[in-house]
């Protein structure tokens, strides 16, 4: 018997490993969405913010963050031990968390891209990743008051999604909107500068979420698995389909950009019940999450004017938040559309405000302080000319003065590639 | 004992789920080929086709093609049960099959790229995921007429490949070449507009393939499945390297496009024996599919003056064709070449023969009656200025004035955009 | 009990069958890294090379380089049977090393990119799969002469990385540096043309190095599988970060080809070590991985004027040293920091030498050797022009006259299009 426990642990942890890795790759599609849905002349600084989210937050959710989201708990409220995972064993659990905390962390970049300044990025990256998302998990997966309430998010549309986006909302509120955004009441659309990068990073992340959510069971269970797997297949397809006839009826045309974010917020709304609820009820959250999410892209972009330029907020935060209610409506185990009235429907309404709250505390908080020492945006100069020559003294294309909407970057670039061979050559 | 049989079936179950998302992410695979070998005016509106397939493939293959292809017998031509999965428990079994269904639908897409109306064309993968390809699927796996006669199709050369390149030979005959692609009697090359994304693409089908055959074994047979991994690898290969060689013999050069198609037609071409035949056979396969590709792109392309943007009719059906024979010819157990006597190769032909039949006389048939109450195609105009534009009001990419053989979209498209935002202030 | 261990193989077979599959996927980041970081006019050639690479490397492996590699050793030296698998089972493990073999040669794909004739790379292709890379796995993997002494290579940052570095240098040296790249004591920087197809490459290989590293475990093991994974993403994350902070200090910004560079070097660094280290050894190792490797393409690029456009021979040859030496370090059984005094430090030093004297010396032979029967280098005019329109009569993509430092293509391009859609009419 010990030996069958054997090989069956052995099963668990190749698909917990397999669930990490594709987590992992969720990255590879992030900053492929980011990179295709905001202009070339920032390209090379969104991909460093990417690469550079995934590489900081795992090592400091190594070091601190683990601890203080699995660690024995204080209060309900934050762990205490285990940093560094100094006294643990479960090195395959903190993998597969660890890719997760980045990602949570990563959805601030889009929301922010293309004129914050990448030193207070990265410093918030820091606080997310080591203490505001630890915190949550905490609440909610490593035992703390939230999971003692009964509140339900098994992969974590709220915990990782809504905790990111609320992130996201903060900064992209205190940071501001992009130049030529909003002239008086005008809003322009500032179109992205490759949809094909920003379709292949949405397949990628399709992909990974199999892993996102398929994983989260902890365990390869024969009958739970398939039903995860099945409910994220079938409420991202849900999603992309009426998202697609949504722009239709109100645009005239099918829109590519948002029916392709129609896939994310199917995915983002399918992850917190995506064990709970039936086949039907995932297609019928998805077909809800991708009329919610394109509603949403439009209140924040043309009413609120909060500068989002790949719908990150709503994807996430309303995708999120829509998931979490979504286990109250259609669990089929005490949801109220199943006979089990309102109770979860009111936990899960306590735990999104409550993260709600604490994270744009948080964030704001600082995004405050870092301000107060430095500046969360770049100058306006390098705005227009783009962040990759401004902050990394690049550009991301070959191509020379075919940019739209940006100053012709090639004289000064081979100049200043000119100088750099001089200087080579003097020393 | 039944401990252990519950540690297998977990073991098989986790193969299957891998095995279901590789096949999904042939997707992105699909999408970047399609993207890649077509112009850049119609990149927006090949992917679309792309991702709306997969969801609408996957939706209404579990509300009706499971069932057709699955459920009990009628007559052995089609399944009767199953609807919606009512009564049935193998979820693991329909993700898998779900997201085979929604690759045999795209296989169209390609070859009718930058002409058809996206709205006939999403009618077309209705008709093609909901019936035409789920009765296929009834008759070799869903233990239907063909599977009664010996038909041998591991993995889905013909039920899916060939059934998709049907489709996509009748619908590129009916809708007709592009503008521009025959002058007379001169066949005009127009080349794809970004070749990486069209390598990646292949890398990714490659990869996907592995999925696609390797989990076609249904469980993680310690024999059988690094068999069927090393044939696809191998096959693959072989085909790259005859492609290539045949390229340069024939055409003083090493044809890229060719070559990557190279790969893809081994991969066709080991599906239906990748578990029946020896690892030199797969070697054989492939070199065989590589050159039969070649020659039968040339002569769809010039002199059957078929239009067929990326190939997909000789890479999928002519391809799809040489496996199911290659497993007449090459099965180590009862094949022509070991002695089985041409028996086999019979039955192949048979099951051949009724799925070009059955395909091209349903496919022909959706296409006429949507023909009857719309147009498959899109107007001359919005065909020369780019179905991105036209179907979707966008454009796929930053760059402006840049563009080989369009007009020039980017004052038209800016001055949408403005159009758009003083809409917007207007409201 | 033997149905236990049947079970406990199946599950090891998966593990080792996802491990080749993820290795297979690098290629894809090798091809999408090299195309990236190099010009758009040498695209077609890059990623021909790659994809004829794991072709070609996967069928010598298969008739000659498993034999060499893994068969009865002659003296410890060299593997003599087993030649296209003759009586041989282990399928899966032949994949699995397959792939690994096509790694160590596209290495130098990178390094000899824009300037090395296609046939005599597909020559030194066919040495290294064939013999070159099979002897050193041999004396490591085989049971040869330094497993013998106690080489400690865990995965292959000396077996593959080194091996393929050490054959990137030589080539890059005997066919010399790019036109242009060197203006008397003027170093000047080539950029590449497209940072997010680099970008995309570099998380595809750090996604296929969990495989890489992960199942060269060969088996499921429970507690070593995850330390190998958590290892491989902190180290690789470490490198990203020094990398990044490096390149502010030094240049006054964060230099994304190197930070991405980083993440490889990382990779590469963890390789030898991912199962002997401790997390912190693995954090360790990347951080100084990272700044060596900086250091190294500095050294390289402006002392040694060996012209490597993407890094090839820093990232691996330095790197794989770097990694190899670390274990004597980092070792927590017998490792120089944890009491074991510096004896593996010894032996790895010998692997070190002899695997760079056997590589240097037979990847120089061979190239004298097809220098002699041929040439190494296209020709001044294909260089200038660029190997996609000389060697494969065509082009990358369809802008046209946009290319920055290259004749414009699209007049010739454009008549040789015509001639061929001519020479077709005539035939």
């Amino acid at each position: 018997m010990e030996a069958i426990e054997a090989v069956q642990s052995s099963v668990d942890m190749m698909w917990m490993m397999i669930g990490a890795i594709l987590v992992f790759f969720m990255h590879a599609g992030f900053a492929m969405v980011e990179t295709g849905f905001t202009r070339s002349k920032n390209t090379v600084n969104i991909l460093m913010k990417n690469i550079l989210t995934v590489s900081l937050g795992s090592i400091l959710y190594f070091f601190v963050g683990f601890a203080l989201m699995f660690g024995p708990s204080a209060f309900g409220m934050i762990g205490t031990e285990g940093f560094a995972l100094l006294g643990r064993e479960d090195i395959g659990f903190f993998v597969f968390q660890a890719v997760f905390a980045a990602t949570c962390a990563t959805i601030i970049s889009g929301a922010v891209a293309e004129r914050m300044k990448l030193s207070a990025y990265l410093l918030l990256t820091v606080a997310m990743t080591g203490i505001i998302y630890p915190v949550v998990g905490h609440w909610v997966w490593g035992g703390g008051w939230l999971s003692q309430l009964g509140f339900i998010d098994f992969a974590g549309s709220s915990v990782v999604h809504l905790t990111g986006a609320v992130g996201a909302l903060v900064a992209a509120w205190l940071i501001g909107p992009r130049i030529g955004k909003y002239s008086g009441q005008i809003v322009n659309v500032i179109p992205g500068h490759s949809i094909p990068l920003g379709a292949l990073g949405v397949f990628i992340l399709w992909l990974g979420w199999f892993g996102f959510n398929g994983a989260s069971t902890l365990a390869a269970d024969t009958t739970l698995v398939p039903t995860v797997i099945a409910n994220t297949l079938l409420a991202a397809s849900a999603a992309v389909l009426s998202t697609a006839l949504h722009t239709k009826l109100r645009y005239k045309r099918m829109d590519a950009s948002l029916s392709l974010n129609g896939a994310l917020s199917g995915l983002v709304g399918i992850t917190a019940g995506c064990a709970n609820v039936s086949l039907i009820g995932a297609i019928a959250i998805g077909l809800i999450a991708g009329v919610i999410m394109t509603e949403s892209i439009r209140f924040f972009d043309v009413k609120a004017k909060i500068d989002d330029p790949v719908g990150a907020i709503s994807v996430h935060g309303i995708g999120g938040i829509w998931g979490t209610l979504a286990v109250g409506l259609f669990d089929t185990t005490n949801g109220a559309f199943y006979g089990g009235g309102v109770g979860i429907l009111g936990v899960q309404i306590i735990g999104i405000a409550a993260i709600i709250a604490w994270t744009s505390l948080t964030v704001g908080g600082s995004l405050l302080v870092i301000r107060a020492f430095s500046s969360l945006r770049v100058s306006k100069e390098a705005e227009i000319v783009g962040l990759d020559f401004y902050e990394h003294g690049t550009q991301a294309y070959e191509f020379k003065d075919t940019f739209r909407g940006s100053a012709p970057l090639s004289d000064d670039f081979a100049q200043r590639l000119t100088q750099l061979g001089k200087s080579v050559e003097a020393r």
